[in-house]
Parts: structure tokens; C-alpha cells; sequence
């Protein structure tokens, strides 16, 4: 089952957060949910360079705007995590709270708290139960072992019906590189308000300027694609740490090396990216979409996130229905330059609508790739070179049952 | 039960589009749809000046290109309208059909062509089944009726539960004038590209350019508090016709009778547009939100405008969740200016928000209020003096049955 790794190639293996050498993680419930795993610890053995993006939301909860402080260094060793409770909307205490988290860390690990960053997720203005963690995260600490990505995977789950991981390795300047990661969805995803958090390890030798390019890159073509630019909760957050164990030649320049290390990382993302869409609250299927001829990438993006967001064209992904005209109907009040004659569409490589009109009299092969598990939907405004592809998932009753009743 | 008309009042009246004198209408099964009413007509026994708004979605409907056009005159007599069918994406056939169907409308009443307006709701992107139109078009005619208000009213509907009519009169230099209308709405409303559909009539005396600024102005306080500005499906529409029948002294002046025209106007309009949300498909409740202190009324309806479109904002109205995290979270992406620390809101007039965070542990009267039928919101941003009122619809398992067999 395992390919050999072979210069110039990505190869996709098993494993987590502990794929890359030198990290150990671990996932322990200390009390704030009911029953089920709520706290996560995830520490390099060496100090690691780091990268962050943090949420575009004027509304910041406590921890992020602590590791947005502590990130700028560029040097981190652990990132302790919540789930349950948001910590957002807490005010001064909230913020004390976030704080202490890093230091009771810092304090079990032997650290200096600047190099421990805080993540937290769940209910919105509630104060977390801090008793619970400061026993908690001492017990977190002694678990930590290189085995314990799935444990932590697991710990920094809300709503989610599943854990999401994905590592990948190269070879750079011979030497085996390992990336791996976790993430946590849920939430119709986009325009969702449900926590994404997503926590990206390597063993890479790279220096922090260069980890912050190709966290961005690799985030504008995963996350971005799935929760469109500043539409994102109080707690969205996306970790990188690179911890220099794997001894390569350090990604300092633009060369074939790096390009490499960029494509691993954008794979890691793109594959946690596409579980949590996977996983939005209650979802049942996967769309993919993708705006072409659009007069800008901003043209077709707006008109993307208008058809991703819909929820008349969600539902008819749902009920799989070709229902066209639903798509038509949110790139016309998607504020991008649209000509309604030349608008073309194809639902999985069918075409639909040519000229802004029916195409065919005949949806049946249409109606059938819409019932896939998988949907296809392609457009081409013909106004222009911009193009968007997004993914997103279909909105159903399980949707409703989830979110009804989130607080009880 | 009735009350008598005094000078200065309104009085809500009972009825719809042929409340005022001088109107006829009627609906009828011509074969668009299965088995329901699926064409309205509505004819003034005298011309009539006419003010109309139409959708800001870049993709417009073959009825609303020709009625647009023709309403510029400020001239009209009738509205034949159908439903099942948008006539949307139809191209230069779909603009042929429209005008035919103005054409066998005017030729049945004997009126000239550009009199006659017209509008359709329904599926989009499939041709109108012409021949039913041409039989069905002189029965509905032959239909006409001062007491066809109500077939109108079902004729026009598509997912709508119910019916929706509205009527007021005023005394206007003592003279008794009368305004009526008939909506249709259904899509969760807003962003919902369902389309909605309203018709006003009145047998008052008053010239199209102030016609035009009073329907301007009692759409603003009604359907764009629930469909807020740009975001309209293909086929979007608002008439109102002014026969002259009631024989009032002309509204050409701002006095106080074209002030409580105006409030009578707005009064059936906003009526209206409550029942449209109270009908929006499936909805089992209506949440008023009121945002106010904003840096300016653009922001106001920003925020209030991420709060009524939030997936998990209308599944908590439905599960009765005082969920005040995601309001705070959908201000936060809204655009608008927020000061994280200032926020302060009420639910059912129970402070739960104060300084950004929870005012108080005891969520249990703001819960009882989310569980009612009709709730309310209120927010103050504290940053400026900006205000914006609207209405919402939850989101239940409902409306997704609803919406994702739609075209089968």
C-alpha cells in the first residue's frame, strides 16, 4: 500500500498532527463537554518557526486575539485547545482566561509562556469553567505522546460527526519532509459562523517569513474555497508550525524545493479542507463549483460565494434537482458583471444553459449527476479571464436538527 | 366591527385588489400548473396612472423587461399574471411570449397593448405553454368581477400556504378613497430568489410622478425591510395603479393628504409584507430585529442584514435557543463598523448582551421569548446614529422538504 517516496512526488500517508518528526499530541476530557474529549494539546519537541491566520471577523474571541499577539515572533512550541466553549465575547476575564491557558501550559511543559498559542471552540459568551481546566491541561500535558494526533483530532471537535487529518511527505534535497495536520469544521460552512480551526505541523527546515507565504498560498486554495475571504466566526483560526527536525536544506529561496514544500502543504489543506465540507452540519453530499469568464477573480468569486450560499441552490443539491435557473437567479444578484445571453452552465459535464437559456429539453442526464454524492456544476459567463472554484455542501433537515438545539 | 371613517385615520378594511372602486378581477386554471389556480387578471374600469419597481437582479425576466417598458408612460389598465411559470432564462421567445400574453389580454378587454402590464412567477428557465395562455387569457376575462379579488390573490400564488391581501381607507378632502393589494411571496425570504410578487391599486386621484414616489417610499418601510435592497430573483415586482374613481380633491401637493395617502399606502404594503414572511415556506414564526446606533443607516441594514440571512440565526429563532453568540458573530462579518466591546442587545426586551458579553447567567426569560411565536430582537451598536428595522422567518426542516422537490 505504501509508495516509495520519490523525488519530486507527494506522497499521501496516514496520520495527523504526529506524522512529521518531533511532535506529540494528545486529547483528553477535563470537564466543559458532558462526556466527550475537550481539551487538545499538541507540542514540538523543538521550538518550531510559526504562521498563523486568524479570523477577519470584527468580533475576535479571547484566544485569538492572544496568539495573534504571541504568533509575530515567529517561534512557538505547543498550542493548547478547547472545544465546548468559545471563550469569545467574554470581555477582560475572557482574556485572562485565554492567558492562563498558555501559562498552565507553558508551566506543565516546561516552557516560556510566549511560545504557547491558544485556540478555543464552541458556545459563543459563555466563560470557560477554568477550575476544570487547570486540572485539566497538567493531565492533557502527561498524556502528550507521537501516537496522540487522533486523540487531539478528536478533542477539538464540536458538532462534527467526524475527526479530519491528512500528512503527506517529499523528498527535499534528498531528505524526507513530513507534513501533517487536523482541522475542525461543521457548520453549513460559509456563510457559516461555526468555528474552522485547522492546526498544520512539518519537520521542514523553513524560516517564519517563508512559512507565512506558503500558509497563505495553500490557505487561499483550501480554506478560502470554502469559507469566501472575511466571512468567518468570532474563532477561525489556521495554525502552521515547522519544527526543523527533518534536517533539509532550509527552504530559503523560490526554487524547485520550495514549490515542492508548497504543494505538499496546499494538498494537507485542500484534503482537510474538503473533509470539513464533507462534514458540514448534517451534509450529505459535496459541490463542487467552479465560475469561469467572470471580468475579474473578484467577479468570479462573488458570484460563487452567491450560488455556494444559497440555500435554494443548496436544497436543490439536496433533493437533486438540475434546477438551473436557482443558479442563474444568485449570479444575477451577485453583484459580478453578468450578461444574461451568454451565460453557459454544465451540471456534471452536461450541458444546461447555453446563451442564458435552456440548452436541451432533456435534464434527465443532468438530474442524474446531481443525485451523485459528488455534484459537479461549471460556469462561463463569457465576459472574461477571472475564475473561482469552490466547494460546498447541500443544505438538508439534518442542517435544521443540528443547529435548533445547539445551547441544550 | 367596522369603524367609521374619520378624518386623519385609516381604516383597515377587508379585501384585496378590487377593495377600491373601479376594479375587476379574477384567477383561473389554464393549465400552467397540475390541478391550482395558475392565471390572475386585474383590470380598472378606467385608465389608470401606475407606478412600478422591479428586480435589481442582473438576470430579469421576460415580463419584467416589458412591463418595465411599459410602465414609463404612467399609464395602465391591466395586469394579467401568471404563476408556475417565471418566463425567466427564456431568451427572445420567452420576451415574444410576454408580449403576447399583454397582447391577448388587451384584445380581450379591448383595450390598447401598452395598457396592459404583465408578470409571471414560477420555475425559471422553461417556456411558457402558450396554448393554454391563449384559451385561458379570455376565460379569465370573461371572468372579471368586482368580487374577484380573492381568486386573484390564489391565482398568483406558487409555494405560498396562504393568501395574501390587504386593504385601508383614508377620507381625503372628505371624500372616501380606498387602497388595496394582493402579494405573493413564499422562499425563505431574503436571500431567497423566490419571487415576490405585489399589486396595489387605489381609486384615488393622483399623478404618476407622485404615485412613483409613494410606492418608492412604502416599499422602502415594507418589502425592503424584508428583502433587503438588490438581492431579488429574476422576476421581482411591485405595481400600483390609480384609477381616479374615488373622485378626491388631486394629490399634487405635500399636504396632509398626500401624507396620510402615503401612511395608508405603506400600511397595506407593510401588511403585506409581514404576511409574506409569516408565509416564507415553512416558516413557523417572524422575528422582528431592530439594529440601531450604527455609524450610519448603510450599516444598520449591513448588520441587520447578516443577522436575517444567518443559517444558524434563523435555526435558533426556530428552536427557541437564545442563541445571542451568533447574532454577535453575524454583526461581526457584517461589514458594518462594530466596536466588539459596546454591543448591547435584548431579546423579547430582556437585556442579554451588555459591554460585548453576557449581561446576565439567567438566560431563561430571553429564552421563553425566542420559544414565542413572534419574536423580538434589538441591538444597539452605540457608535452613531444609524437604525434599521426588518423581519425574518425561521428556518425548519420545512422549507427544506419544500425546496428540494421543487420542480418535480
Amino acid at each position: 500500500m505504501s509508495i516509495a517516496l520519490e523525488t519530486g512526488r507527494i506522497r499521501k500517508i496516514d496520520g495527523g498532527v504526529t506524522a512529521p518528526q518531533g511532535y506529540r499530541a494528545a486529547g483528553v476530557h477535563c470537564g466543559i463537554k458532558a462526556s466527550r474529549k475537550d481539551l487538545a494539546l499538541l507540542a514540538s519537541d523543538r521550538l518550531a518557526t510559526c504562521a498563523a491566520l486568524f479570523t477577519a471577523n470584527a468580533v475576535k474571541a479571547a484566544p485569538v486575539l492572544v496568539s495573534q499577539e504571541k504568533v509575530q515572533s515567529g517561534a512557538a512550541a505547543a498550542i493548547v485547545v478547547n472545544s465546548g466553549i468559545a471563550n469569545a465575547c467574554t470581555g477582560a476575564p475572557g482574556l485572562a482566561d485565554a492567558r492562563e491557558m498558555a501559562a498552565l501550559t507553558a508551566h506543565a511543559l516546561g516552557l516560556s509562556e510566549e511560545f504557547v498559542l491558544v485556540a478555543s471552540t464552541g458556545v459563543i459568551g459563555v466563560p470557560l469553567p477554568m477550575p476544570d481546566l487547570r486540572r485539566g491541561i497538567p493531565q492533557v500535558a502527561r498524556a502528550l505522546s507521537p501516537e496522540g494526533g487522533a486523540d487531539a483530532a478528536e478533542a477539538i471537535l464540536t458538532t462534527d460527526a467526524f475527526t479530519k487529518t491528512a500528512a503527506a511527505q517529499v523528498l527535499l534535497g534528498g531528505v524526507p519532509v513530513t507534513i501533517g495536520g487536523m482541522a475542525k469544521g461543521a457548520g453549513m460552512i460559509h456563510p457559516n459562523m461555526a468555528t474552522m480551526l485547522c492546526f498544520l505541523t512539518t519537520d521542514a527546515v523553513i524560516p517564519p517569513q517563508r512559512l507565512r507565504r506558503a500558509l497563505r498560498t495553500a490557505t487561499e486554495r483550501s480554506f478560502n474555497r470554502i469559507s469566501v475571504d472575511g466571512d468567518t466566526s468570532t474563532n477561525d483560526a489556521i495554525f502552521c508550525l515547522a519544527n526543523a527536525c527533518a534536517g533539509n536544506p532550509p527552504l530559503v529561496e523560490d526554487d524547485e524545493s520550495f514549490a515542492l514544500f508548497q504543494s505538499a502543504l496546499t494538498d494537507v489543506a485542500e484534503a482537510l479542507a474538503l473533509q470539513v465540507v464533507r462534514d458540514g452540519e448534517g451534509a450529505s453530499k459535496v459541490a463542487t463549483l467552479t465560475v469561469r469568464g467572470a471580468r475579474s477573480h473578484e467577479d468570479a468569486k462573488r458570484a460563487a460565494t452567491a450560488i455556494m450560499t444559497s440555500p435554494l441552490v443548496k436544497t436543490a443539491v439536496y433533493g437533486g434537482e438540475p434546477n438551473w435557473g436557482r443558479i442563474v437567479a444568485a449570479v444575477g444578484r451577485s453583484g459580478a458583471a453578468v450578461d444574461p445571453d451568454a451565460i453557459e452552465m454544465w451540471i456534471g459535464g452536461h450541458l444546461v444553459v447555453r446563451d442564458g437559456i435552456a440548452a436541451t429539453d432533456d435534464l434527465s442526464s443532468a438530474a442524474e449527476a446531481m443525485k451523485r454524492p459528488a455534484v459537479e456544476i461549471a460556469l462561463d459567463l463569457h465576459l472574461g479571464s477571472g475564475t473561482f472554484t469552490g466547494w460546498f455542501s447541500d443544505l438538508n433537515e439534518n442542517y435544521v436538527k443540528l443547529n435548533s438545539g445547539y445551547m441544550s
